[in-house]
C-alpha cells in the first residue's frame, strides 16, 4: 500500500509499517491500545473521529441491547453448525450472521431509513408529525410494514426500546429522529387500526442517529452485537452440546406430505 | 417427522426410515442412486418430476456454461479463505458462493424476472416486441439496468450465450423468453443508444424458463455451478497456493489516503 | 492474467479473451456446453481430463446418493436463514453448506483418507486384512472413532452404501478401495465388539477413489451434491416457509437453567 | 422454554417473557443497558459474571488490537463479496469471517492452547522454562510451527503485542501466561536457531488468560474485533467501491498456465 490522493484506489481506514500501525490516522500501539475503549475504537473505525462520552454511552447502550436474546433462529443454526463441524467456529458464527437478514436484526436499517425520510422532509420541528403521517401513508399504499414497531413476545412494549429512549435522554442526544419515532408510535392506532409500540430495532436506529452515527453503518451494530452473543452460545456448546437436540425437535415439526410408497412409514432422519 | 396433510407444517421433498429414503416420492437407493444422472437429480428435487431427455441437456448446458471464468472475485475469496483457514474447505466454498450476489452471478434471476414479465403481457406471439419495448422503458425510467446485457470482456457476443440458444434451438425447447432475450438485443440500440448482447445471465434464464424450470430456483444454477469451480480451485488451491499471492497484489494496488503523522512511510500489511 | 511457466504464480483451470472461454484447455462454448453434462464437467474441472463413462457414472451416483436425506440440521439452518434474510438466497445456502464439517457430511474425506493409509500398506491384495486390522487398532489405540460405519437411522445397513457398490461393480470400477471398506466392515466386530454397517459417508471414498478421483476433493462431493438439495428446500421455503416453525420448535425443547429473580417465568423468544 | 434443571437440554445464557429479558441472570433493561459497556457485558455473555475493572481494560485492549491491520485477505474478501451482493452486509461480514483461521487470525487459539499446555506442566514459577522448552521441542518434533511468534511485516517486534503486555503489566494482571510467552521469546534463538518476537496473536491469550477470559473462547476475540473492521471497511466501501479493483490487481498477478490452442491469447476475466 502506497500513500496517495483520495480517489477510487484508496482506503482513509489503515496503513502499517514495521514499527507502527495506523487506524485512522491514531498510531495504534501508543494512542489506541490500553487508552480507548472497544466501543470506542468502533466509532473510530466507522467515522475516523473518537465518539464524545455521551456518544459512547448510546452506542454501548444499543450494542448491549441487541447482543443476546435466547435460542433465537440465528443462534439456532450457528449452533447446530458447530455440532457438525467443531473444526471452524468462524463458520458458526458466520452461519449465524447470514440470519441478519431483512425480516430479522437488519429491520434496524430499514427502520433507520424510514425515520431519516420523515427527517428529511421535517425542515422543523412543527412538521414532524404530519411528514409521519404523510409517510406511514406512503408505506402503506406501498403495501409495506412500517418498521420498527410491534414484537411477538413484547406485546405492551419492548422494555429494550423504553430503555434505550432513557438512555438517549439521559445522555443529552434524544433529538429528532427520537421523537420521529415516538410520533410514529403515537399516530399508529389511528392511521393502521393497530397499537404497536417501538420496539428494540425501531428504537436503535432513533437514538443511534440522533448520535450522529452513520445511516449507512445502521446493521453492523446488530452484526457486531450479535457477534458476542453468538460466541457466548458457541462456547456454551462446546460443553452443553444443544445444537442436535434443537435439530432433532425441528424436524419433528415437520411433516412429509409428498407422494410416498403403500405401506411406507417415515421415522424421521439425520444426515 | 410424520406423514400429514399439506400444510405450513409439511415439506414435500424427502423422508426416510431405516430401510428407505425417499426423495420426491422415489426410493433413493433402488430409483435414483446409479440411474439418473446428478442434473436429473437436481430437475427432480426442484420439481417433484424426473426431466425430459431435451429438458436435462438444457439445465446440463446452462450450469456447465456459468461453472467457471477464471480468477473471478468469488473465486479469490474462496482461495484466500482456504488459504487462511485450511481446516474447513466448506467455509472456502461458503465464502465464495457469498459472492453470488445480485450484481455479479445472482444477475440471471432478475433476467429471468425481466423477461417473465414481458412474457406475461404478451398473450400471443405479436406483441412480443411492444411488450419488451414498454418494459425496457420502464426500466430506464427508473433508473433501473437491463439485466442480462453486456459483459465487459466479451463485448461483441458473449459466446457462452450464443452457444446456449443454439443448445436450446437443438433440443426443440427455445420458445418465448428465448425470442423475448433475442427481441430485447435487437432494441436495445435503438431504446438506448448502446449495442449490448445478450450475456450468459441473460441466456441461462431465457433457455431454462423456456425448458420449464422453475424462476424462484434460477439462482440455484449459477450456485450450483459455482460450487462445483470453486471445489475445483480449491483443490489446486492446496498445492498451488495462491491465496496470499493475490492478496498481496490486491492490497499493492491500494492507497492509503487517511490521516498520517509527520514522515510516516507505509510498508504493506497482512493481518 | 498473461500465460506464463507452470510457478507458484499460476493456475491450470481457465483463461480467457473476448471470443474465447478456455476450461482445462477446452473451448467451453465450443467444446462443452451442450456437450458433456454437468457431472463430466465437474470431472474435467477437478482433474483436467473428461471422465470415461464408467467414472462418470460413479460420480453421478455418489452425487445422487448424498445430495439429501430430509430435514437435516443444514438443511434447518438454511431455512431459518432464508426466512430471516430473504434478500439473500446466496446466503442461506452458505449456511447450510458450512454445516457439512468433520462430524456430518465431511465425514466422507475422513473415510477417504482411513481407506488411503490401509491402501498404502498393502502391497497386494493379500496384506489388506492384516493392514486394515493394524490401523483399525491404531485408530482405537488414539481414540478415534473409525469413520464411515454405522449410522443413526439406518442401523442394519444404509441402503445408499449397498447400492453405491453394487452400482461400482455395474460399472466395473470396484476396486481396492472397496475392498477395504467391506473387509473393516467385516473386522469391525471382532475388533470393536460392535457391528457397524458401512454408512454411505463411508461407500463415496471407496467408491470415487476406486474410480480415480482425487483424495483431497473427497469433501467437493457432499458439499456439490448438498447445494443441490438445499437449493431445492430453499424454493420450498419461499412457498412453504418452514424456517420458523422449526425454530419455534427447537427453542421449546431447551429450558434456561440460569439464575432468575423470584417469580420470573420465561416465555420463549424470538429476537 | 421452560426452566429446568441443569442437563443436556438446558442453556443458562438468557430468558425472557413479555416484562423482562434475562441475560445471564441479569434483566437487560433494568440492569444492563445504559449501565454496562458491550466489552463488559460480552465478558457477562462469555462467563456469566461482569468483569472487574481491571478485565474489563485487558479485555478491551486485545479487541482493540485485533479489530484493524488495513487490506488484509479477511477484508478483501469482505469488500469483494459486497461489490458483488450489496443487498447483504451480512454476507459481506460473513465472508470476511470465515478467514478468520487456523493460519490467520485463528492462530490467538493455538497460542493459547501452546501456553496453556505449558502452564499445565508448571507447578510452581520455577519450572517454566523447562515445560517451554520440553513443550516447544515436543512441537519441533511433530514439524508443527510454534504459535504466536514472528510476523512478516512487524519484524522486530510487534508493536501491538509489546503494549498488550504493558496493558496487562498495569492492570496488575501480568501473570504466569505472559511470563511463558515471554520465556519461549528468549528460547526461541538457542531451541530453533531463529530469533522470533510474540506476535499479537501470541500475547492476546497471554493477558486473556491471564485475566482469567475462557481458552475456549480465545478465538472469539479476533472473530468480535474483525467484525468491527469489517464493518468499517464496508461501510467504505459503499462510497468508495475497491473490491473490483482489488480482484482486478489480484486477477493480473496469476498467469494460465494449462493447456491452450495455438494462437490462443488470454486478455482476463470478470465472471
Amino acid at each position: 500500500m502506497k500513500i496517495g490522493r483520495q480517489d477510487e484506489r484508496s482506503s482513509a481506514i489503515s496503513a502499517s509499517n514495521a514499527d507502527t500501525i495506523l487506524v485512522r490516522g491514531r498510531d495504534l500501539a501508543r494512542e489506541l491500545i490500553g487508552r480507548v475503549s472497544f466501543t470506542e475504537h468502533f466509532w473510530l473505525l466507522l467515522t475516523g473521529a473518537l465518539p464524545s462520552a455521551p456518544q459512547r454511552r448510546v452506542l454501548d447502550a444499543t450494542l448491549v441491547a441487541i447482543a443476546e436474546h435466547g435460542m433465537v433462529p440465528s443462534v439456532q443454526a450457528a449452533r447446530m453448525t458447530l455440532a457438525a463441524a467443531p473444526e471452524a467456529l468462524q463458520g458458526a458464527v458466520a452461519a449465524g450472521l447470514l440470519g441478519c437478514g431483512s425480516v430479522v436484526l437488519g429491520s434496524a436499517e430499514g427502520a433507520g431509513r424510514f425515520f431519516a425520510e420523515i427527517a428529511a422532509r421535517t425542515p422543523g420541528a412543527g412538521g414532524l408529525e404530519a411528514a409521519a403521517t404523510q409517510r406511514v401513508q406512503e408505506y402503506r399504499s406501498a403495501g409495506r410494514a412500517i418498521p420498527g414497531y410491534g414484537h411477538p413476545l413484547h406485546r405492551g412494549y419492548d422494555p429494550r426500546a423504553r430503555r434505550l429512549f432513557e438512555v438517549a435522554e439521559e445522555a443529552g442526544l434524544a433529538g429528532r429522529h427520537v421523537a420521529i419515532a415516538r410520533a410514529v408510535e403515537t399516530l399508529l392506532p389511528q392511521l393502521t387500526g393497530k397499537a404497536l409500540a417501538v420496539n428494540v430495532s425501531g428504537a436503535i436506529p432513533a437514538v443511534l442517529l440522533d448520535a450522529g452515527y452513520p445511516l449507512a453503518a445502521l446493521k453492523g451494530v446488530p452484526l457486531l452485537a450479535r457477534t458476542a452473543g453468538l460466541v457466548a452460545h458457541l462456547l456454551e456448546e462446546q460443553t452443553r452440546p444443544l445444537g442436535f437436540v434443537m435439530s432433532h425437535a425441528a424436524a419433528e415439526a415437520i411433516d412429509y406430505d409428498g407422494p410416498k410408497p403403500p405401506g411406507f412409514v417415515p421415522e424421521g432422519g439425520d444426515g
